[in-house]
């Protein structure tokens, strides 16, 4: 398998995961700061013109939830979610729907404000939004979804890396992660696990 | 079981799901015009303030993705999505997975562009933009993802009712839908079943 990532993006999440599963895999760096993701080799794996990307030899698969679901039924030895049970596997899926389509929308209204309006005005009031947005967001994890000492309580799942890798944008977002302390330390016993660093190291390292 | 909803939102594709599974359900409106989906009452369903929520003997069940793949697995007989190979289950919610985080998205900043920006030219700015990244997100669905007759080939899927239930906002959006053939031809037979009819029905019925 190959897992085509950028640093500091949401690739981290699938890293991870395919860290945890101990499976055999290549992590190929897209460099964005050529726009390597708009190239045309780049567009015949994925022509979302996106990261992640994972190459398998079934085919590719696109979308942090997606992929991460992916890992943990293929790989159910390394006990990463609730596969036998459709409601508590939904309530993980939920978690990391909210990621994707809430949290990571949010933040991307910084980075990526072009997506949504031509004007360098509307750009500069879409970043100035974010720390409220993204910070309502986390507040909404704190208070109501984050259970402890795992997302989905006891258990260690595919939310917890997602949710640490989105919580590494926090303080770029203008979000100070002392107003959520369970997410706080959330990320910090993320940061300790000997997987997460491998991961963090490998992307860090290439680049 | 009961499904929250409002008209005219991504509720409609839970909607649909449960309909075809053959459960017992009520489905309960939420009315958007009074802003009750913010109320104490449905806060204490869901703290999220959205629909759809699904609230089971097991719990609340809320993001559209999660729902409908719990929909699938608690109820096979229905046969609503690969339920046995983890990859073309992952290739099903991929594709749900940018239906919520990129497609709807799109959308939402022409009806909801306040969540990501206070200023009312902004906002305006946003609005000018939907009909450009709606439309090129129903491209890229159109080019590269719908593969006929169904989103995922042969086999309905939870897929399709989610990507009808955007697809029925591209009038509104400004997108005409003729650029689309597979898009339109897909939306079409989909408006034909029974089972889509009568979710629509309900849910305009009690409006």
């Amino acid at each position: 398998m190959i897992l085509y990532y950028a640093p500091h993006t949401c690739a981290l999440a699938s890293h991870i995961a395919l860290e945890h599963a101990g499976v055999e895999y290549e992590a190929r760096r897209v460099d964005f700061s050529t726009n390597q993701q708009q190239s045309s080799d780049y567009l015949a794996v994925n022509p979302k013109g996106r990261v992640p990307a994972l190459v398998t030899s079934r085919g590719v698969l696109t979308e942090t939830p997606a992929i991460l679901a992916c890992i943990a039924q293929s790989y159910p030895e390394a006990d990463l979610a609730p596969l036998d049970d459709p409601f508590r596997f939904a309530e993980v899926q939920a978690f990391n729907s909210f990621l994707c389509s809430t949290v990571h929308v949010n933040h991307a209204h910084g980075p990526r404000a072009y997506r949504w309006a031509d004007d360098p005005g509307a750009r500069e009031a879409m970043k100035r939004k974010v720390p409220e947005s993204v910070g309502a967001a986390f507040e909404l994890i704190e208070r109501e979804m984050l259970r402890g000492p795992w997302v989905m309580g006891e258990t260690y799942t595919i939310c917890d890396m997602y949710l640490f890798t989105l919580a590494q944008w926090l303080e770029s977002d203008g979000v100070d992660i002392a107003r959520f302390p369970k997410v706080a330390d959330h990320r910090r016993r993320m940061a300790e696990q000997p997987v997460v660093k491998s991961a963090i190291a490998a992307e860090l390292g290439s680049a």
